[in-house]
């Protein structure tokens, strides 16, 4: 019998994510699948694409139904996972997908979500340095933001070697699930197709903490991140273009050999062979990042670009591969390093 | 050890989706790669998005480079597969994606394509009353259009129970990927975001005779089509509307009890519940065809609605599916039914 | 001093192409903007694209806010225009860019939208035979569908001369902006990028009678179409495949003889050379409908393809154009046939 | 009779832009088309949206078929305007949207395109301060870049007020019609729906020392940019994110005061009200350029985006409004500053 595994917010784009992967997963199996507002529909009105869970029935989120479960996964708006998982017991694994538990700095977060924090857990990036002891044998696990896997990822071998300034300049360009399935006039298709936009620019992304928290550690020193986000006229994907004034020694060649030592033992993060550069839709699906570095030499700034899927690597992939972690099973089990593309 | 298999024509989108089938099913161990002009090049410079093939070399598409396998899939341009299966081997399977074996009629053969018949295989769609028995333990099998596909399995019910007339109206959207990776400027980006048009208008294209025969053998009448194809701002994906004429007793629960029947048992055919329509969204990297139908009162018709992935149940999907059959695996083996979605 | 205009539902997809087109036009004077929920916010707010007018505040959509104008133009949701229309002066012209006034006949309407008849108007679509007369000095003009429009337009000549059973299958992809700025969960950008769907399949949808109504005056007997429409994946535009049974003497020859007379003086309509097919991107922003048609020979049908802008000559060009007509201005007084493309 | 004007490389998406607008300009009379491959054929197989001129034959590009012209836009290939300029005669006004004329230093020239300079024209940016004048009655003028447009108006007045530091980071998405109507693969509709990647990363795309040389220029001092230009999934629009490090002096009150005097006078730069960002649908089809800043107190950086239609304000609309000032006509005749929106 498999481990008996619920997903809180089911009917969301993460919910909708985490289930397609738990469906393949030879380990999970799938139990109660709740939601808020859709409680009481068919899975299939709101997720046709998961045919063979297309019947299934809504519950409420409540600790009553995310109850007599080995495994819950939480995909909800942020300020919910925090009281929810505080009734939920001590021997169940709990994966929030959302920002609550991310954080480890109260100051930080009061200063981006204006409420109280909730305390910070595990975090789920076992590919930064220090990272995945933590989460081998966790019983909670705060699973990354979609920009910070990508930006933090892409920075931080740059920064650990002393390559790069700690003051980086980025802006990524994400697709419209990053947003998740509100209905808001500017996420109308009428609105994004054809179009790229810029928002919360001037660092009121509260994404900005998770990268400065994550880039610091790796650093060894405060980094400061100038980050704008861009929407992009795509579903899915991520691509992060981060750069930093280049440290005395970060020669061309230097920079990538940190990156493919710091890639090499990854499964999921990849160093493209020199002169490809990454594309979103060579992740889609996948729980990959694909990385490219370069030294601008005319402007002196370390340049690394990456890209990935906000949905998998960015959000329910990474939540399973926690999972997988957390469980004792392989890192890789259930995951996929192939995109669907074209 | 695997089922040694080759996958001619690796570079293009059939061969890549091939790959990334291939790549996740239990039983098949990736053999020779091969290309035309792309032979000696790698993988990866062409599908980055097959990250654990990238580096490795496209072989010449030759009966050479492809002998010693267990299977060759050939993803050709239309013309090249007759010549080259007739030197590959009695004793090995051959599958093959394009169009060269699929009509049974020179004639009609003849007619579109300008060439001498290659001679018809045993044809792979199984979920066709009557085609899943000669692709048991079959060593050659044509691998169906992906318009044919969607249209084939979106009618066969309707006309197999004497609810349609045999002349059919079929309209359908296609994603740019149908068309291959050919550099042609109708079909850069600049030209097809934003916009859908129509092409191959009045009967032209060259999946009509197979529609043809395909649905005047489930009607045991000859069937007359009318096919019209257009192109969409999208990169995969088939929407089929297609209508016939009612015919007495063709109530709405007649149909749908037709279809249900007709689907019932087939693990890649979803019959969506009444009120929901297809999008190709739902199929997205899945080998299903979901279908709705609805008999249009006022104007006495049938009207069948099919959504299909072209690359997946459409292309590559439908071929491993014939594949599995041949070999005796279990049909569904390596194929998801669950989309990647939104 | 111009000719005083208000547009109420200025801060919706219709109001906003026909503030476009009224601010390029020479004659008009733009007057009031109203609104429903948005009355009191800029313009700007909703319309960023509309830079001149940015900073107009919309007042509330009522009679008296629309009193004191030449013309009103209503881009309203169907239902509102009808009892809004009867408090405005009988010698202002008020043309109604919604669905109250379209339908002659009250039975159709009561059955497609259920609530009382508002009454018929002067249907503004002058290319179609006997229509632009009435519409000289009106001052009351019903703007048609964009879905009629297309059809309408690309059937007419094939049924006028006789060459067309008078029973028509059309299948039309729309883009989304045809559903207005509705926040509907299927109309988000995730959601509609990279899907083709269908929707109110089997005759359902309320611009089937209006189609009905042209064709049959067209066709001078009574016309049935099952109509499918489908919802593409871009902002604008409509691709409206048209097919019904030749009838005898329907050569390729006489089709095309046909739709040249029928367009040969209308300065808004377009039949391509021969060998070329219409792509929605042809007539982006324009107030154009370029059709092609063909002689299907093996399925003996006629097959007629129209592109149109369903915001410009769909509604709000279309719109002034019956507006330049009613005023005994220049019918192309303001518009234009040239499209912004790629 | 109008201004007589010959259009070079009229098939392509530049050419095609030219015309839309000229076409609707009231003083340019539209003569010679000249194209490369496709002279011979009609102009409407290649930009059927002109519909007007569809039936015009394109002759072929060479001094003779542009000879007896007053005026002369040329739209080809870097490389390719230097030489034939210089055949024609020293009255005719020569408009060049390629590269050719646009650096001022040969060594740039040659350091980016490896051939020998073809010396430098008025640079046609008006809005750069001390640029409009020298276009005044100008024979020759050199089109900007569409890169170098955005970066340029967005970036200007924080430099030239001496709020920003001179060492900027531009990341750009572009829409596939900047690469023209090249037939490569990755500019196929299939690779580029979808996905956002980058390109020309670490400072070898050619519009950056256009961009060192105008910022430089503004500043008073020597500015350095590190340029990452990527490819989002729409056909037209920049949307350009800068950033440099903030002067002391910058708050946010001093940068709005210096962009709303910096762009006071201009019809064609806006400077969004506080709270609104640039999207690239506000500009599409305009030759505007929209652009908002603010100040990212917590990384000390000033950031500017900067929305444009690359095609409009960023080539033929610049090219246009430049010929106005040569001319001596008003600069805005027959640009508009309204979008097509959605």
């Amino acid at each position: 019998m498999g481990i008996r595994t619920a997903v809180a917010g089911a009917s969301g784009y993460a919910g909708g994510e985490l289930l397609r992967i738990l469906a393949g997963h030879p380990e999970f199996e799938i139990g109660a699948l709740t939601a808020g507002t859709n409680a009481g529909t068919e899975l299939g009105a709101h997720q046709p694409h998961l045919r063979p869970l297309a019947g299934r029935v809504l519950a409420e989120t409540t600790p009553d139904t995310l109850a007599g479960h080995d495994v819950v996964f939480l995909a909800l708006p942020h300020g919910q996972s925090g009281p929810l998982a505080a009734e939920l017991g001590d021997d169940v694994l709990v994966i929030d997908c959302g920002a609550d538990h991310r954080l480890t700095d109260p100051a930080a977060w009061e200063k981006f979500y204006g409420t109280p924090h909730a305390g910070s857990w595990p975090y789920g990036l076992p590919e930064l340095p220090g990272h995945r002891e933590p989460l081998r044998g966790a019983k909670r696990v705060a699973v990354p933001g979609c920009y910070p896997t990508a930006v933090s990822l892409a920075l931080f071998p740059a920064l650990a070697a002393g390559l790069a300034e700690p003051d980086a300049v980025v802006v990524a360009a994400s697709g419209t699930s990053g947003a998740g399935r509100s209905l808001k006039p500017h996420l109308l298709g009428s609105e994004v197709m054809g179009s790229v936009s810029a928002y919360a620019v001037g660092g009121s992304h509260r994404h900005t903490p998770e990268m400065v928290q994550n880039l610091s550690a790796a650093a060894g020193e405060p980094v400061t991140v100038s980050f704008t986000p861009t929407l992009a006229p795509m579903s899915r994907g991520i691509l992060a273009t981060c750069t930093a004034k280049a440290r005395p020694g970060a020669t061309a060649g230097a920079l990538r050999a940190a990156y493919a030592d710091a890639y090499a033992a990854e499964p999921f993060l990849g160093l493209l062979p020199d002169g490809r550069w990454p594309a979103t839709s060579m992740t889609l699906g996948a729980n990959t990042v694909l990385v490219q570095v370069a030294l601008d030499e005319a402007a002196d700034r370390v340049v690394a670009v990456a890209a990935v899927d906000n949905l998998t690597k960015g959000t329910a992939g990474g939540a399973v591969q926690c999972a997988n972690l957390a469980l004792g099973l392989p890192e890789e089990l259930g995951l996929t390093t192939i995109g669907v593309s074209p």
